[in-house]
Formats: C-alpha cells, structure tokens, sequence
C-alpha cells in the first residue's frame, strides 16, 4: 500500500531535508539531530549503528569540527512516499565537497529516511545512507 | 511512538530474515526477491537504489551467477522494533564469505529494512544496505 503524498506534507518532508542540508553547512550538530526523534535508528556510511537523539547530534557536531569542516553538502530527494497516512520513506542524494583533510574531494551518497508523524511534526525513526564508490557512475 | 513487537509478530519478522538468508545461500533469486513488495525500494552496497520486486529478483539472480557465486550468508537480526502496529524497522547484520572471484573474501555489512503487514503478511517495502570498511572495527 502507497499512499498519495498531499502537498502540505510533501512540503514538511522536503523541509526536514533542507534543514539538515542547511545544518550539516553551518556546521550545526545540534541543529542536524533536531528532526530526529529521540531513539532514532542511525547507520553511517561506515556501518555504524547509532542510537538516539544526542549520538546522532553529537556524533555530528565532532565530524563537522573534523573530517568534515567547512564541508557543504547538496542534497536532492530523489524519491518520497507513504507507507502509511503517518509514515513516509524518502531516498535522498547527496553530494558532498570536502575542501581539506583526509577526505578532500568529492563524495556521492544516497541516504534513505523514515519518517513518523508525530505530535510535533514529522520526525526522523531511520536514516541509512551509503557512500557511492567511484567506479559506479553517478 | 515505539511499540513492543509480540512474539508472533517477532517470529514472523524473523522469518523473513531467514528467508532472505536461506534464498541467498540457495543463489536463488526469485526466492530472495519473494518478501518483497512489487514497489519495494532496494539501495545496493554501491548506492544504487532499484524498485520493484522484478529487478530485485532479476538484480539478484544476476549476482548469485556472477560476482557472489557460491557465497554464504549469515545475517544476524541486530535490532528490531515497531514504528506503527503494522509498520516494522529492523536492523540485520551480515556476513558475506565469498569463495572466489573479484570480491573472494569475508564482507560485513548492515541492512535496514522496513516492512509492512500486507495480506498475505509482512512485506519489505525498503531494503538498505552498507558494507563496513575494513578500517571500522566489527
């Protein structure tokens, strides 16, 4: 079952993306844990499994000091849906542009979302992303 | 909102993990496309994101001839829980022995699913899966 995505929560979904595009290029952890719920399921593009509200935050506030500083990040959803009035999976690409450090350059992932309808908002239960190796084309 | 999964729905979800399992060392294509839904989205290792229990099946028929011949599987349900009554996430971790060939050698990796209760019972609707780097510890 797939339900029709009406344009006040398509609106809402795509804000969710836009605001953690907007928080990972201020370099904002806080800010980039906020549309998550507070037991949120998280698995890097390292197969790292995290936990919740404050490991999803403060894991990111370290990288954005780190690895990945004055990195900028693109995304584009790729695909968004309904699996129930109250539960939305959406595919999003990334590109990512690391200007310094071990992982200068370019780097393309793909990062799937489930989302819940909940009291607040929209809010984040899954995010799982995957890096693109370069032999695969974009 | 988190809901405790009871143990028949438990032993269900499980199953579809065991299928999935069974299929692969099977090199049995249609068999792991089976729990799917016709419009599941499935992202690859590689960041490749296909739909559809066609060319899930296809995708994977295609592989279990190839590059993953006679490899074995063992995937391990890592987390699982209920985001609605009828909406399950699940966490699964694999490791992939490949015999020979270009990928010979052992592969961890973590996949999420989400799945459905449909009819005919639980279905993947997203399947999203991450190879650890040799640099990350298991």
């Amino acid at each position: 079952m797939t339900e029709l995505i009406d344009p006040v929560d398509r609106k809402a979904l795509d804000r969710v993306v836009a605001d953690l595009e907007a928080a990972w290029n201020a370099g904002d952890g806080s800010a980039f844990g906020k549309p998550f719920s507070d037991n949120a399921d998280f698995v890097t593009i390292r197969a790292e499994h995290f936990h919740g509200w404050d490991a999803i935050a403060g894991g990111h506030a370290a990288i954005f000091r780190t690895i990945y500083a004055q990195s900028v990040n693109h995304c584009t959803v790729e695909s968004e849906r309904l699996l129930r009035p109250d539960v939305a999976l959406m595919h999003v690409r990334s590109v990512l542009d690391v200007p310094s450090g071990p992982l200068a350059g370019r780097h393309n992932a793909i990062f799937s979302m489930v989302l819940t309808r909940e009291s607040p908002g929209w809010q984040i239960a899954s995010f799982h992303n995957t890096v693109r190796p370069p032999s695969v084309p974009v």
